[in-house]
């Protein structure tokens, strides 16, 4: 069995920069045309120029994926870096609630400051991409304690397009569903595979560990409904994030999921398992896209079914599903 | 500042076997009169014969620690070999359902099968240790979904004495209040000091991982409040468990915390924390000798308020707390 589908986009993507960059680009390239890349580097991608210095380094890869840039909103941007970032290119502001994940520890403090931030981002046609988790608040109630703030935003600026990003539990996914076509959310493949329990349940798993952390079954099965239900307001952000093994096996783990190089024979197995195959295009490769604004893509790929044992590393990073088999893979 | 009680007593405690048993009894010497030693060591003890080796073994690190000697009841045990346990001297039967922590894929998967060695030790005097999760249901609920199993056996078991080990919610903390003096449970250390966001509400904690998972801040305050209230029903096993640091620095984290050389400063700076200092001595050297019908020990310890850093490592292992401060330590 082959399945065919429009190219898909990955709207939530870490490249990092240099030699990990290098090493990973050409797994997302492989199976995706574009890819809004993540601007939480190390330095940030603040400003214009910084953009356009990091879309060269991504498109001097030649790996052919189209990056769609983005800029990181901290406290101190102004509406003037937001013009210069869009007119150099970013379709796209995130923001991270201080110290939330990964490379968060210059993310944002105090969210309604940034009015006129979010004012001049609607204004000019960027879509605001919040990391929506409140920062303080126990770790599994965070995505919940975080919604008002979502909402408020929403009434605020009706004409801003919100992404709450990695959705992780239900009340998210009911909360984006209620607010107006202005706000959507990105859903991850790890968060339609995996529960808490694939963390902390057995043994203690490293390579399953993300912000925000999955959460219950009955978050993972409202995830998968949301999905596969043909909803335009979700659609696919993998969020993949490449981390060195040893940063993952470590006394302190860095959270984050390598996902990229099963990201759709993933997908698949996932929409197949719910008998939604057909709602896979959609979910991949246009309610994003129309969402974004951006064109839907003219060429195909596909999937056969066939199955593959994931390797137990990739250029030292243990990936997603690591030794395990999938039973889609990308055709040749 | 100085205090001063009553030698006390882990009732639940970790040795292993080998060089980690002679590396680490010391710590717990130092600071407890008796421990009960956990019998799911590698292979475990099973019978009487397998007690009395394992005494001996204890007793032959010259560490001046008193062993209170427990047998691992798992599918295969029968009245009799209860009953050649109990005149060896084991006090006590610890019961793990299959899978739930390090070391049960021998556990029980059939408790009511088990009717019979339960009234050998009713009969006997034993004391039925049970590790309270349910396999098979979420990491979260496996605790609360125990606690039917614990009811329906205090109401057939009406004079068999039960221990419901490391309780780490505030629904087991309920039940064992709502259930006859027969019924008790232990409360660790790390139970009462960590919650889930210390594994993974930064980054990655595999050293504070253990079973069952410490929970929500609802739920450590209940087992603070249990712990400090004077409630004969609640007293200390540490469940200090050694793990090599690459055993949990690792791709599949064993589960366990090491506390030992930590559990009664640790313990000191919590209760002053909740101003129930006088509540330690009840809760650490009294309570629980009353439960296993022990005398109380005649000597005494003291710990002084003065501060020191904990080792980030102690013979291989990472223990609890480790390079932070802590208020009080042992006075020599």
């Amino acid at each position: 069995m082959q399945l065919r589908i429009r190219r898909p986009d990955d709207f939530h993507l870490h490249l990092r920069q240099g030699k990990i960059l290098a090493s990973v680009i050409g797994h997302t390239a492989r199976q995706f045309e574009r890819a809004l890349v993540m601007p939480n580097t190390m330095p940030p991608i603040l400003d214009a120029e910084e953009v356009v210095w990091y879309r060269e380094k991504i498109l001097a890869q030649g790996s052919g994926l189209v990056p769609l840039m983005s800029i990181k909103i901290v406290q101190a941007t102004t509406p003037e870096m937001v013009r210069a970032a869009y007119t150099a290119g970013a379709i796209a502001g995130k923001l991270y609630p201080v110290g939330v994940t990964t490379n968060a520890t210059d993310g944002v403090s105090d969210i309604s400051a940034l009015a006129p931030v979010f004012a001049q981002m609607e204004q000019s046609g960027m879509v605001l991409c919040l990391h929506g988790e409140l920062p303080g608040t126990f770790s599994l109630d965070r995505e919940q304690a975080f919604l008002p703030t979502l909402k408020n935003l929403a009434r605020e600026f009706t004409k801003l397009r919100i992404v709450l990003e990695h959705a992780s539990t239900e009340e998210a996914v009911e909360c984006v569903m209620s607010l107006p076509l202005t706000v959507a959310a990105t859903i991850t493949v790890h968060h339609l595979l995996l529960t808490l329990d694939d963390i902390i349940g057995g043994t203690l798993s490293p390579h399953h560990f993300c912000k925000p952390v999955p959460k219950r079954p009955e978050d993972r099965a409202a995830l998968r409904r949301a999905a596969t239900s043909g909803n335009p307001k979700f659609f696919l952000g993998t969020d993949s994030a490449p981390h060195l093994k040893h940063v993952k096996e470590c006394a302190e783990g860095a959270a984050g999921i390598f996902s990229a190089p099963v990201a759709l024979p993933l997908l698949a197995e996932i929409f197949e398992a719910e008998r939604a195959l057909d709602a896979l295009e959609r979910f991949t490769a246009e309610f994003g896209a129309k969402f974004y604004d951006l064109p839907l893509n003219e060429g195909t790929i596909a999937l056969v079914q066939e199955s593959w044992q994931v390797p137990d590393e990739i250029g030292g990073i243990v990936p997603l599903w690591a030794g395990q088999e999938i039973a889609w893979q990308m055709a040749e």
